[in-house]
């Protein structure tokens, strides 16, 4: 909940402006203008009234208030569409604001509008972050390392192989997220879910609001929330999968290790209480969110059961879950994405950890995996 | 753990039997066999030390006597390899069990060939789930009933709607769990996933085994572990998507509402206390099913950060949530196929409820949703 | 993460301002300002400094530069330190602030005094719901109504005794949240969690620290985080306690049922699509936190395992979740405070749905257990 | 699920049979032995029934039938009771079996049967490795070691300090566990959980039911699980305690740390792959069971909002749960009480990995707590 000095080492500013309130009542505000216009253009209602919300819709109200109203109200819905229509009023288009919509299709659908912003930055950055991964396999296809196993020395490998394993877990896990953004879809189904109301318009209407407002059409899934479900748990699992790799550079970051380093940056990773330390801040930021993601997912996913058309607590509780997710996701990738863009790799260190654990040191079969792992990413690029 | 009287009633004996003991000794000792066939093949063991081998794998081991010595190894391979050997002493071709493979080459592969068989009973069951959804949608297209928000009495409906919803949830599901299910592959890689030892081969025998295993080929995947999460993550969204279903149930069917029952079989659903009551204990492996899952697929996701090449701790927690997950979701989903398929519908006390609510009798636009959604089902079959 | 649109709803602002940003500022402050003026009462820094550091923590800096510095450095500490020394500079006295201290040492003392504030506003409001629900237990201890199990008509109870399982469920988790409050101590360990730097009088100012700050006093438990553990566990519970009460009423308030509601409030549980709707405004609040709160505080299970003497990741992890278990507990207990108070009781209509189930009258047994129940609620206050 | 090669290697024998089918066969005949007994002894059934019943209950079930008759009813007790009316047949003592108890009292309290056996294990083998840990601590009180956080250098303690740590966490979970324990109560409440059919006798029956069964007696609880989810919640503490050290160590005994290995045990550790390789398999058995734990708490804590006077799906979703996490935990402590008792320490490689570091050498402050500490364990044992 609302604190910068807890939140903000945790992501970005970027992302946390995707779901910040200004943005949340501004796509709030856009959902009720897109749907007069949509409404003024099959005629559901007159397109001067429309024109008249759509225009009351484009300045903001006090977030405090409207907060303090929305809890009382029990949703934000319903403290918006009266100060709309007082804006308005007196006129009769100021009835018409929210015509055939409910609560959850304003709530639902400014989420989902937040939620394909919060999609273009973590596409954005995955992708970066696989390309810097395939970038440094290909720099060290060939640098031996120890492989470690259980925490103990096994055998040679490359440090390309260590790196393609994590290109490999970013990119499976940004192709289960681009799949599962399917979700991110309009809502609007009305009272019940039927799009009663709406002199049996309501396909045509969906259609013209989802085209509006850029988002998939669907039909309504005010308690069929297994997709929702479905992008909360690929952005637990690309956090999870960006945490291996925070938690494999931090592990080789060790004093007695030694083999790569966060890069140096002003100010960053020092010690309240040592001069000398250089802390893994990056990884830390990514093992933190990898901690905390997997049970804002579960959230979710453990809500499915919503009753009837649409349930109590359930869908109440999945917004604040997935805001989180999004944000520790992207607080994740882009501290990792500077961690491996400037990595400090030791390769004499890795050569003599190897050398020390006697093991042997043919890498010949990493060097092929390597170069099989990034002609796969080539071509699926 | 092991309790027939606390598992067996939240599961099926099929998917019991598909995690049970002797399916995972076949699924290891299957392949130990088909390692050393594709070696032989490959001539990086003698054709008739693969044949040896195989036929050495052929019967079973004592299954008590093998966990004893697994929990004192760490790994379930490590006796059994040397079990094996010792069953071919002396031969040299002993020596040649396992070659080039590591303990979770064969715990993996194990697990994704008793996945598979999962994975098909799923399949084939939430495909007969939806089909019988349709088949309900469309009996009740028309059929009016009171919709319900938050609990409480909105605008009517149409029963077929809420059952189009239901389909919906679990078409979504399954489709998800499809194409999860690509993370069911060969696991090969050798101690540090380099695939060394294999003469260079290890390309080349991976997709030989893969093939005799009727597995998907694979890099390595000793930890990256995404695939596995996603799996995970969709048996628990699919379990939700049901759990919703026996939720609506199970509200439908409260005395004071009447509108729904489970199907009536003798002596299920009684009370130890009370001849009169009809339980719906359908609804009750499923609603429990849905609690249990989405923790254990969490468990997956949260063990992504597996240290190096290969885990310490992380890997060894995901068999049995997994284990568990397909048996949970295949208890649910089989006691909501028999409810579905059953489900007496007491119509006119919708239509009394309904009237009874005072919220008007409209249901065209519901009508017209089930058309859409039924068209949709069938298009994409 | 910060919204106020999302986040009220969900809680109170009361808890909001205990764990908002110009209150973790303040702890912070106080905790250095009480640090320094220990050390100087110990002759560890001059008692000149100490009150110069303190007059420096008396006012507080801005926030958002200073959680943009915090994500940048990867601590709070590091960068307010460095603010104090430059509004003290130059003076020997800034070299002294923050002495013998480590970061985490601010951030969990902090933590703490936010905590200790937020315990005593769940303290007071779970003893006024425990009595509010005494109170409706007293007055309808004999009132007949139908009991319920598996969601199914059973036999007679009294409303009593339902309530008198309510009560049980609050005053029960009440009471492990007490005893795990004893949580909340101050943490001074410095950067290795030795107490070292500081002359020998690391116990001695520990104990002292603790004592300005009406804190417990502790041995350094930096990464012995099972005390933070516990109290998050028992918040978790205490909302879920508190969500059974809010299940019970939303299913007692059907249409169909009619046997309670929650109180009338102007504004309060309205549609923004229905106008004759009464929604259950506080047990859609009480319920999405029993929802939220059980992840929250797995987090910080998962996360106990932390590394040697302060880990990488997890205790990050843990802040946000434990606010927003306070602020969830808070939210849910006051939402039924509210709702248990002014509850509308049918009873008449209790009694004529249990005539209706012809399942018995009798339920002198029921009022002996509420007799029971609450006498032992008497005993224990 | 049913597998002792998945099973065993997560915990113990000893642990597995208390929570084995056999064992609940057995604690659930007791319950109706029991209840019989007590009934006979108030007069509510005549006493020769009494021994009649108690007689019948003295042989076991097939369990593998049993479970399948349990699954279709939903329940155990229902085709318990059948079998025991039909052992007891033609006679009018037969439908005395399971007189005013319900489904549920006979689950809980053989669950809770369990649980107590469980508990004394876990007391037994926590108290253990607490004092094991004393040892070790007062052993090493001045051992100087490199003190580490965020996994860098920092500046000196004693291994002892590091030691002391890991006591703290497992004794403040031990006692956790301990006052959870109260959990471990009777349940008695008939169909309800009003006591009805007992002929007002109820609370004497709780009372003596309970004295026989060596459980504490308590008010009917059935949808009231508070207790419980403290219990697991314990439960998953204690075992993220043991993780703790568990990660510890395995960090230590990295080959380029050095400074702490498990005990040699023949066959013990072994790779399947390398034979020079010697795996921290007692620490890989904790961090697996501290990853799992929380989830299955969790799962528990969910589960809390149970409808009505009985639920519908939650409490079924708990049995396993707590099993396992008995289960979990047993095997985590015993594993790491063999670690902790023959850990082999290398207090050389922990002086020259602190020279090297080269962040000073003192650490009188570390020996001082460490004496500190360990003066609480003695004063607190």
């Amino acid at each position: 909940m609302p604190s910068l000095l807890r939140d903000r080492p945790a992501s970005t500013p970027e992302m946390l402006a995707v779901f910040g309130d200004e943005a949340l009542l501004k796509a709030a505000l856009t959902f009720e203008a897109q749907l007069a216009l949509a409404q003024g253009e099959l005629g559901l209602i007159p397109p001067a009234d429309a024109e008249a919300i759509a225009a009351a819709c484009a300045q903001s109200f006090d977030v405090t208030e409207l907060a303090e109203a929305a809890a009382h109200a029990g949703t934000l819905a319903i403290p918006l569409v009266e100060r709309l229509r007082a804006r308005m009023a007196p006129s009769e288009a100021a009835a018409r604001v929210h015509k055939g919509a409910t609560s959850q299709d304003l709530a639902d659908t400014a989420l989902m509008l937040q939620a394909r912003e919060g999609a273009a930055l973590i596409r954005r950055d995955a992708a970066r972050l696989a390309d810097a991964l395939a970038v440094l396999a290909r720099e060290h296809r060939s640098t031996p390392m120890l492989g470690r196993t259980l925490l103990q020395a096994a055998l040679p490998i490359t440090f390309g192989l260590k790196v393609s394993t994590w290109l490999s877990g970013v990119v499976g896990a940004l192709e289960r997220f681009e799949r599962e953004t399917s979700a991110i879809r309009l809502q609007l189904g009305g009272a019940t879910g039927s799009r009663a109301g709406l002199d049996g318009q309501g396909a045509a209407l969906a259609e013209r609001l989802a085209e509006r407002l850029d988002l998939h059409p669907a039909l309504p899934w005010h308690a069929e929330r297994q997709g929702l479900a479905g992008l909360a748990s690929a952005l637990a699992i690309l956090t999870g999968a960006v945490g291996k790799i925070a938690g494999d550079v931090a592990l080789m970051a060790q004093v007695e290790v030694g083999e790569a380093f966060e890069p140096r940056q002003a100010g960053r990773g020092g010690s309240s209480a040592m001069a000398h330390k250089r802390n893994p801040t990056g990884c830390q930021v990514a093992l933190s969110a990898a901690i905390r993601a997997p049970h804002l997912a579960t959230t979710i996913v453990s809500a499915l059961p919503q009753q009837h058309e649409r349930g109590l607590g359930g869908w109440q509780a999945e917004a604040p879950a997935l805001a989180d997710l999004f944000q520790l996701a992207h607080g994740a990738l882009t501290a990792m994405l500077v961690v491996i863009k400037g990595l400090e790799v030791d390769a004499a260190r890795m050569g003599a950890n190897l050398a020390a654990a006697q093991v042997g040191t043919d890498t010949g079969e990493s060097q092929a995996l390597v170069d099989q792992a990034l002609t796969a990413y080539e071509k699926d690029r």
